[in-house]
C-alpha cells in the first residue's frame, strides 16, 4: 500500500462549465480527461490562465480548453481551444482538478505488518499501512487511511475520510476531525517547551493536554503541533498549515487560517478566523491576532493585533508604515552625513556671527 | 506499546506543601489526584496562579487547592479552595505534576516486530517498540524506552531511563547520557553541511565525528543535531532544545541552555552554560556566546558575545540599543522629510543673505 | 542493517600527495590510515590547517602529516610531522577523507522485514533496510541503499549508488538521479501549499506534479521538497540542501547551488546555477535569483536578482548598502535627537530675527 490512488476521471466541457459556474465558448460534448499547465496541456486536457501577463503562452496554448476570466481578451488564441469563462480561473481549476483527479485512497485494509494494540476500532473501509502502529483504544473513522510507518498513540480519535501520509506521528489522545490531511513526518502532540527555572536548573512542566484538529484541516510535512500543558492546542476547521511549521502548546487557531512554511507560533498564541501568516513568521505567544489579519513573511508579531490588520516587520508595524520604513532604510547612511553637514554649517554660521 | 504511561498518583495537601516547600492554608489531609488550569481544575485537583492578572479566574476557581505566590492577595477566593503559598507557583506546579503524573514508561520489553542486529545489549527493563531498529553493538541502558519506528544506528550508547518517542533517528556512534528525552522525528547525528569548493563543484567533506548528548537533555520533535566533522557535537547537561531546531556540526552547547523552536546554530557555535536563545535565532558559527546570555527571538548573532549579555536584532545589538532602534524606525520616513526641510531652509537663507 | 560502513583504508603519503596534487615534504612511504582535527590527529593520521590563525595548534601538532597551503610558514612544526603543500587544504582533506573513509554502503540485500509491492525492480547490489516500504513499480538502481524505515512511494525512479538514510519519505513518482544522498526524515514530494479562495474557504488545488532530483545532490535531515502543481519541482545536479529546508512547489534549482539550514523557498522560485543561500533565507516565490548569487543569512528576497549579485537584508539590498544600513542603524535614535536640536535652533533663530 502506497499513497492514495490518483486515478483520472473524464468530464465533458458541458459538465465542466456547470461545475465551475462558467460560460462555455466551445463544444459542450468535448471530453477532457486531464489537466496541465498553460504551456504543457494537450488537446484532451484543460488548463487555466489568470491574467494578461501570460498572453504569449496563451497564444501558444494547445489545450482542449482553457479557463479564462470573463474580462480577459483571448486575442490570438487557437480557435481549436475551447474557452470556459469564469470569475476566478484558479478557483475553477481547483474544482476541476478535484473532479478529474479524486484523491480518494484505495481501500486496502490493514497491512499484515501493521501493529494494532488491543481495543483499536476501525471504521468501515479504514486502511492501515505497512509498519504502521496504532495504540490501545484508538478509534479510526470510516474511510480513513493511515500511511506506512505512521505511529498513532493510544486513545486517539481520527475522524472519517482522513488521509495520513507516511510516517506521521500522533501522540496519545490526539483528536482529528473528518477529512483531515496530514503529510509525511508531521508530529502532532509532542510535549510543549515548558520548564520552570530552579536556579540554573530547568524543571520540566509535564504536558498533560492534547491536540484537537477540526474538520478539513491540512498539515504539512514535518510540521509540529505541541499538546497543551493543560487542555488542548486547537486547530480550527479548514485551517491549512504548511511544511515545517511549529505550533506551540495551547495555541488556538480559528477556522480557515493559513500558516506558511517555517512559521513558528509560541505557546498560547491565538489566531482568530481567517488569519494568514506568511512564511517564517514568528509570534511571541500569549497574544491574539484578530480575525482576517494578514502578516507579511518573516514578521515577528508581539502583542495583540486588531482584526483585519495587515502588518509586517519585526517588531511588526502596520504594513504601509513598514513599507515606508524599509523604503527609507537605504537612505539612512546618507542621512547621517546630511545631518552632520547641517550641524557643521550651523556651527560655522554661529562662529561667524560671534 | 505506545508512549509511556501517564498513570496518575494521589497526594495529600500536606505532602504537597512539603514537596514544594510551601505554607499550607487548608486541610493537610485533603487528597489531590490531578491538576488542571486555573479555570478548569475541579475539587480533587490542584492548580496554580502566578499573578494578579488572573484575579477574575481566581475568584471563579473551584479547585481543591491553588498554588499562590506569598504576596498575592487571594481576595474573593472561594473558602473551599485550599491555598499553598510558595515562592514560585510555576516551579511548584512543575514539581507537583512530576509527582502526580510520573512519566515513567511501562516496561514492555522488546516488541516482536523490532529488529535488533547482533551485539545489541539491553539494560534491565529497557524497552524497544514496534518496528524499531537497533544497529550492531549498540548499548541501551536500564529502564530506557525506545519508541515505535525508531532507528538507532550502530555502536550507539544510550544511558539509563532515556525516553525516545516514536520515529527518532540516531546515526551511528551517537551517545546519549541518562534521562535524555527525545521527541518524535528528531534526527541526531546526520552529516554536517560541509563541502569544499573545487571551482563550481562542491566536494563533500566526510563527517567522521559523532553527537554526544549529556544527562537530562530534552530534544524537540523533528529537531536536527549534526555530527561533528571530527570529534563530537556536544549538548551539555540539562539543556533543552525545542522543535525544529537545527544544530550544526561541532557545536558545543553548555549545561542548562534553552534553544527555542526554529533556531539554527551554524557549525562550531559555542553556547556557554545557561544561554537562552529565543525562537528562530540564528548564529553565524565559529563564535562563542557567553554564559547566561539571552538572545531575543529572530536575532542573528555574529561574532563572540560576552557572558551575561542580553541582545537582539540582526546583526545583534545590546537589547536596550536594539529596542531604541526599532522604536525609532517608524519615524525614519518622516525624519527624511524633516532633514530635507532643514536643508531647503538653510539653502534659502543662504540665498537671501547673498 | 544500519547505516553504511565506514571502513577505513590506508594510503602512503606518496599516494596522498598525488591524490591532492600536492608537494610532499617528508617520507613518501609513510602509511596514513586515518584523519582527525589539527589538535587531535596522531602519528598514523593526516590533518590539515588552512591559515595562520591556528599557529599554536600547528606547533603542538603530532600528526603523521599535515596539509598546508603553499604560502603558510610552518615555523615550529615538529619535524616528525610530514607536510603536504597544496593550494587549498580544505579541498585536499575532503579528497583524502573520501579515499580513507569511503562511504560505500554494505551490500546487504533486502531485509526480511521490508515490504515491497509488486513490480518493484532492484538493480544489482541494491539494499533495502528493515521496515522499509517500496511502492508498486518503483525502480531502485544498482548499488543504491534504502535505509531502515524509509517509505518509497509508487512509480519512483532511484538511480545508482544513491544513499537514503533512515526514515526518508519519497511520495509517488519522485525521481532521483545517481549518487543522491538523502538524510533521515527528509520528505520529498509532499503536496505544495496551494489553495484557491472561495470566500473564507480554502479549496485545495490538487498537486499533480512530482519532484526531480538530479545526480550528486545531497538533501539534509528533515528537509522538505514539495511536488509541482503541474510538472516537476527540480533540483539541479550537484546542489546541496541543508537540514530543515523547505522548497515549495515548482521551484527550479540549478546545478551546484547550496541552500543552508532553515531556508524557505516559496513556490516557483528559480535559483540559477551556483546560487548560495545562507541559513534561514526566505524567497517570495515566482522570481529568479541569477547564477552565482550569494544571499546572506536570514535575508528575505523579493523580485528578481541579477546574476552574480551579493545581497542581504529583508527586503534584500546589495550587500554593501545593507552593511552600511545596519552599521548606521544604532545611530538612528541619536539622529532623531540631533535633528530635533537642529529644528529647535533654526526655529529660535527665526524667532530672534523677527
Amino acid at each position: 500500500m502506497a499513497r492514495p490512488s490518483e486515478g483520472v476521471r473524464s468530464l465533458t466541457l458541458g459538465q465542466i462549465a456547470e461545475l465551475v459556474d462558467g460560460r462555455l465558448e466551445g463544444p459542450a460534448d468535448r471530453r477532457i480527461d486531464g489537466a496541465d499547465a498553460l504551456s504543457l496541456a494537450g488537446p484532451g486536457q484543460i488548463t487555466f490562465c489568470t491574467g494578461a501577463a501570460r498572453r504569449e503562452q496563451l497564444r501558444a496554448c494547445r489545450a482542449g480548453a482553457v479557463l479564462l476570466p470573463h474580462a480577459l481578451e483571448a486575442e490570438g488564441l487557437d480557435p481549436e481551444v475551447a474557452v470556459v469563462r469564469v470569475r476566478d480561473p484558479y478557483l475553477a481549476i481547483a474544482r476541476v482538478l478535484a473532479e478529474l483527479y479524486p484523491q480518494r485512497p484505495e481501500r486496502c485494509g490493514v497491512h499484515a505488518s501493521a501493529v494494532l494494540e488491543q481495543g483499536v476500532r476501525l471504521g468501515e473501509g479504514a486502511s492501515v499501512g505497512a509498519h504502521a502502529f496504532v495504540g490501545r483504544d484508538t478509534v479510526i473513522g470510516a474511510g480513513s487511511w493511515i500511511g506506512p510507518g505512521c505511529v498513532i498513540g493510544r486513545d486517539c480519535r481520527i475522524g472519517e475520510d482522513c488521509l495520513l501520509h507516511a510516517r506521521v506521528t500522533l501522540y496519545d489522545r490526539t483528536r482529528l476531525g473528518d477529512r483531515v490531511i496530514v503529510h509525511a513526518g508531521a508530529v502532532i502532540g509532542a510535549d510543549g517547551f515548558g520548564y520552570a527555572r530552579d536556579g540554573l536548573l530547568q524543571v520540566k512542566v509535564a504536558q498533560l493536554g492534547h491536540v484537537l484538529v477540526e474538520d478539513d484541516v491540512e498539515i504539512g510535512a514535518n510540521a509540529c503541533i505541541d499538546r497543551g500543558t493543560f487542555g488542548p492546542t486547537r486547530i480550527g476547521r479548514g485551517t491549512k498549515i504548511d511544511n515545517l511549521v511549529q505550533i506551540g502548546h495551547n495555541c488556538r487557531l480559528g477556522a480557515h487560517c493559513a500558516v506558511s512554511g517555517l512559521a513558528g507560533l509560541s505557546g498560547s498564541t491565538v489566531l482568530e478566523d481567517g488569519v494568514i501568516l506568511g512564511g517564517n513568521v514568528g509570534t511571541a505567544g500569549h497574544q491574539v491576532i484578530g480575525a482576517g489579519s494578514l502578516v507579511a513573511a518573516k514578521s515577528g508579531v508581539h502583542g495583540d493585533v486588531a482584526a483585519g490588520s495587515v502588518i509586517g516587520g519585526y517588531p511588526h508595524l502596520e504594513i504601509g508604515v513598514w513599507r515606508r520604513v524599509v523604503g527609507a532604510l537605504p537612505k539612512l547612511p546618507e542621512l547621517l552625513r546630511r545631518v552632520r553637514r547641517l550641524e557643521r554649517r550651523l556651527a560655522s554660521e554661529s562662529e561667524e556671527r560671534r
